[in-house]
């Protein structure tokens, strides 16, 4: 048995980002950025104005002054003259400023009379006038890659006049659920049979982490199944198993794949739920094997899959986030095996984040995973814990889990 | 002036989730739920294996005792007959304990020799056996409607035996940028044009909060342009217009639309950045019109898009989720508008999230907002606060923003 995180180090160092496709900045949002964005231009390009009201000379704009209204200057309609002295020229916010002005009477400043205006307030140089690349110049970096496109981001590479975005393909996972007991949902149900949630629910995780899931046919518990099902992997960035990992007389998904070039890098964890943990490489794809248990699967899903699929897609190697928190109640002590319980979130009053494990953490219990929106993670060998202490937990709203 | 508040709540009050549709389970992550998911079936079915080993009647299998193995029962395939005095059937996880067994002896403490097997530890009786229904009973709601359909809930809805389920049509949004000045990214720019970035970040907003965006053509500074764009509005459940919202000549949108049958509900807000932020109907259609300067745009998008979309999906009302933090360094005391301050977000070592506000707050430097993922709120008429002092934060990485 490796440790999670040792077993977490050796499925990311086996992995490599996916290659680069162009996509228009439409399709961008949520995309990893596999090359710098530049600016192409100079944001303002000029002087603009920051508000609505008059171009003027700032040393003529004196409280009680008069100035001639020369022209108009509304943004994206540069006014062709100059201001001179004693003039001001009408402007709107991202309006040009005309040469020779230097700073802008404000509108609600001004009273404006048959081509003329009265100054009211007394104009500062400079003041509301919004310098030739306040915002940013062209050739700078605006986005860097290794990015998952935010809309702010796809609102400045748009600024910074890119029509379209070179990102890392996205990574297709093929999931391959095993098992005489499983059938899909509405199917007919033989007796003793159990409707097959692993692939679904790992491929909304797939989804949620911006890959593409391939959900494969079930494989019935025989080897030529799960072997001809496994072919299937060399259209696949990574294949996902689940079920048929642990030691059992049933358990084939390790017996049926070496035939087909499976050379197994690792196969127990110590960790809870989800002591049976396959990794290895089927010919050129690898392959995560997460127990049959539906709790241990995507929890496994979670702590395992979540960061390869982030690292598939260009991301930097990283664990699933941890946010802090306090215990909501005493936990004892913890054995050899890393622990996640499934644990309420709850805000106290002060700010104060409190998970409280559920009472029943038996692995095939889903609901109370679905019910419970945080991973209290133990770690190995840790003594028991009183109320109020603080714990960390990764939150799987926060990972759209 | 109204308040961020009222305009909020004025602007959600206004709005209907939009209709059901069916989508295949495979398609329902992210989804908001429009019906409640019951369970088909009881789950597990019936008394089933935690572990693998034997199925035995307790009072038997005591330390040194040898029983007679008389079958099988590996999950998916239960064992026709019962376990009776003496015996033991093999049994693996997920497998339907036979009639007649209440306990079982787990592979790891027993020792099989030819049909027969020594129990090397007395079993307990109902251990290691999940009980019918343990998971969930028949009937049984176990996904509620209003909820955005989460990994685990496709997997709940999966194990329920739901192939299907009814979801909200995903709210379609039109986005209308106007203005002489702004151009499409990678299109001819003309003397004193900006590239459009306003209507590509609210898309990718749109996009991030599960609704459609519908970008239309860009329309000039004109009544007839901003009319015919506007009969778009009738395919849309909301129109989002951008720019010619204040109060200059050049400020049209509102003149524009009203021979479209434009109903203003209001127009002007208390809020920095973006005071000018229309809200109405065109015919039947809600819109909101966003300033447009590209940081007003896209902070009103999180203040009020941000839960209208929400609304429009079939979530409850409610305002952007708010964290709790400390401001990194002194703020002055607040004028009579909301603000919401471009910040920086750091975890200390302790678990206490820091925000300190960027040093340009201009409302054009959309780069200070893609490098800073926090929006401190103050509160209109906020004394000075200190450095240390607690302050509430929207982070944008939270909605994929």
């Amino acid at each position: 048995m490796i440790s999670v995180e040792e077993a977490r180090g050796r499925i990311l160092a086996g992995l490599r980002s996916s290659g680069t496709e162009t996509v228009g900045l439409s399709d961008a949002w949520n995309r990893v950025l596999a090359a710098p964005v530049a600016a192409r231009l100079t944001q303002p390009p000029a002087d603009v104005s920051a508000m609505d009201g008059y171009a003027v000379r700032a040393a003529d704009a004196t409280e009680g002054a008069w100035l001639r209204v020369t022209g108009s200057a509304p943004a994206g309609h540069p006014f062709a003259g100059g201001v001179g002295a004693g003039e001001a020229v009408r402007i709107f916010t991202g309006g040009l400023v005309p040469e020779g002005a230097d700073g802008i009477l404000l509108q609600e400043d001004a009273e404006a009379a048959e081509g003329r205006v009265l100054v009211r307030e007394t104009v500062q140089p400079g003041r509301w006038i919004r310098r030739a690349g306040l915002d940013f110049k062209a050739g700078e970096t605006l986005v860097a890659p290794g990015r998952r496109l935010t809309a702010r981001d796809i609102g400045l590479a748009a600024a910074g006049n890119h029509p379209w975005l070179a990102v890392h393909r996205r990574p297709r996972i093929g999931i391959l659920a095993t098992g005489d007991e499983i059938v899909l949902p509405g199917e007919p149900l033989p007796p003793g049979g159990i409707v097959s949630s692993n692939a679904h629910a790992l491929a909304a995780l797939v989804r949620a982490a911006g890959a593409e899931p391939l959900v494969l046919p079930i494989a019935r518990d025989d080897l030529a199944a799960i072997g001809a099902a496994a072919e299937a992997a060399r259209f696949c960035d990574l294949l996902v198993t689940t079920g048929g990992a642990s030691v059992g007389e049933h358990d084939l998904v390790q017996q049926a794949l070496g035939p087909h070039g499976f050379t197994l890098d690792f196969w127990k964890i110590a960790m809870r739920p989800g002591k049976p943990l396959i990794w290895g490489r089927l010919g050129e794809t690898p392959l995560l094997g997460l127990p049959g248990n539906p709790v241990s699967a995507l929890v496994c899903g979670v702590i395992f899959l979540w960061p390869a699929l982030a690292v598939l897609s260009g991301l930097p190697p990283a664990p699933p986030p941890l946010r802090r928190a306090v215990a909501g109640a005493n936990l004892p002590e913890n054995d050899r095996r890393e622990d996640y319980l499934r644990a309420r979130l709850r805000q106290e009053p002060d700010g104060q984040w409190v998970a409280t494990a559920a009472n029943r953490q038996d692995s095939s219990m889903l609901r109370v995973l679905a019910e419970n929106g945080a991973l209290l993670r133990r770690a190995p060998h840790a003594p028991p814990l009183a109320a109020g202490e603080p714990v960390e937990v990764v939150v799987l709203a926060d990972l759209g889990l």
